[in-house]
């Protein structure tokens, strides 16, 4: 007899790295495996029944308004990704159930890509792509990385991880958060009614804040102006944080020296898009945070966990906040 | 009254972020300068009787010939590289003298670019320039850095500042040196003859030792073949240690997944060379060691340095080794 019924709806073939097998589960769940039923149904065909009698939904892309009609069992919803802003607002959640994420999976890949992007900006990489393609020697110097401030927007895990990387190189790491308080990784944190008075200073602005009413649109016309000449931007968070219009201006105008963007809205990006072709743009196909090795485990341990908690009443990890959106 | 005559020549106009002042130098010797007389030469009007009453000589890709017939007051001669294979043999040098050079200067610029590089071979970052360029949304995902072994070959100032920056990634670092000596920013050192069993574990190789005789054509055809399928490489060090010829071959097969080259052989690369079209071969303009910013102060406060230890009677710093090439 099992005591809980794990539900997992999956998205993906067993080639895909996304891919959630029982085995990946139950090695999770560690000893509490035993007293588990963990069911896998694809996206198309659920079956209601076992969702009616789960305790434990995970999924990523799920339909919440099919959880909010059958899912009256639920205990909490794992989502196998941080970004939770299209779950919002977390109306649907059946009988005080709780919304978990995998904030935090994405620290070390997601780190490492964005000090690299920065590096890579910093560096000038997206001239040398170009004068590689027109075959031209252009050996103009950039400057040493620890000559160098990176304003990071949102410090959360993500962000965080980027500027413990940077830091290393000596760059300057100015954060920008909700609250603004003091974080190990950055030299300055400000609040992010401030942004505007950081974004003068920034040689590089990363984007790595959540998704809400108040991030959507918040890189535009007006903050890309008073960037300095010369600066660039990653975009790591989601598509809509930037107005890629007034980037793609800065950067055809050259206020901007170079740009990166692995999120888009939509995503994949058409091949239609002017995207694509815009001078000093890198596009990267949302794979800076999400690795091919260890990503599902990491995204069930942080979901095994919270059912060890569970079971024994305590309060759950990564539980997603309505109001603030993540 | 002067005690020495330092004899400048620059290849370089002043706008030019290599380009030596009389300023430079005089700020570099600190007290010392008060004792010298500064004579800063362009390279085509160059004042002999000056240069045959010098000291102390400054410059880059100079002529050993006119400072065998002319340099017969010169105590050392110091060049503002790292490589010195241009200058080889030392049977020019007059009277005794030593040739000095710049090894060290490139360790914050060239650490930082050359463990960015590694990070986006390792990243696949070729392979997303090319599906930028066909509008290709291809999000396959790439491993953690901390599953990937980086070979440096060549483990002096450059590799070692290579290695210490990837380390805190979790690269597993195996350095290839003549001594095979540990090393404190290696997981372990081998002796450049062990080299071939070195190069099947890398996932990418990084070339960062200097060119004698000995590493000319190091990396050629078989060295290639035996690494591993889809692993990468970065010269950085001198373009013909490694066999483009080969190199190119491994690209285009896919045996490599993709290389970076920031050096050439001759330089500039010239616009009708095949190289610059190889599918995943980044080409950088030979910039991934020197900065705009401090690069000429680091070469004349290692020159100013030896002009302290000279008139003191004590041994010189970076002193290049005839035998050895470097």
């Amino acid at each position: 007899m099992r005591d809980f019924l794990v539900y997992i709806e999956n998205k993906h073939t067993p080639e895909s790295p996304y891919f959630v097998s029982k085995e990946a589960v139950s090695r999770a769940l560690g000893p509490n495996a035993r007293r588990s039923e963990i069911v896998i149904h694809p996206e198309q065909e659920p079956d209601l029944n076992v969702l009616r009698s789960a305790s434990y939904f995970v999924g990523s892309g799920f339909d919440v308004r099919r959880l909010r009609e059958h899912g009256q069992s639920l205990r909490f919803v794992h989502c196998t990704s941080a970004g939770v802003e299209k779950y919002m607002p977390l109306d649907w959640l059946p009988n005080g159930a709780f919304l978990t994420n995998s904030s935090g999976v994405h620290a070390e890949k997601g780190g490492a890509f964005g000090a690299m992007t920065v590096m890579m900006l910093c560096e000038g990489v997206p001239r040398h792509i170009r004068n590689q393609r027109l075959r031209r020697w252009d050996n103009q110097l950039s400057a040493c990385l620890s000559s160098k401030t990176v304003v990071v927007l949102g410090f959360g895990e993500l962000g965080s991880a980027i500027a413990s990387r940077l830091r290393p190189f000596g760059v300057r790491i100015v954060g920008v958060s909700r609250s603004g308080r003091p974080h190990p990784d950055a030299n300055e944190m400000v609040e992010v009614g401030d942004l505007q008075s950081v974004l003068p200073i920034a040689d590089c602005l990363v984007v790595s804040c959540p998704l809400t009413p108040q991030t959507f649109g918040l890189i535009g016309r007006k903050q890309i102006a008073s960037m300095k000449s010369g600066a660039s931007l990653f975009n790591i968070a989601r598509g809509p944080v930037v107005d890629n219009a007034a980037l793609c201006a800065a950067l055809e105008a050259g206020h901007l020296s170079g740009a990166a963007l692995d999120v888009f809205d939509p995503e994949p990006l058409p091949a239609t898009s002017p995207l694509w072709d815009v001078p000093n743009l890198m596009i990267f196909p949302h794979i800076s945070c999400d690795d091919a090795d260890g990503y599902v485990d990491r995204c069930l341990s942080i979901f095994a966990e919270n059912v060890e908690h569970d079971l024994a009443g305590r309060p759950l990890r990564n539980r997603v906040d309505g109001k603030a959106g993540y």
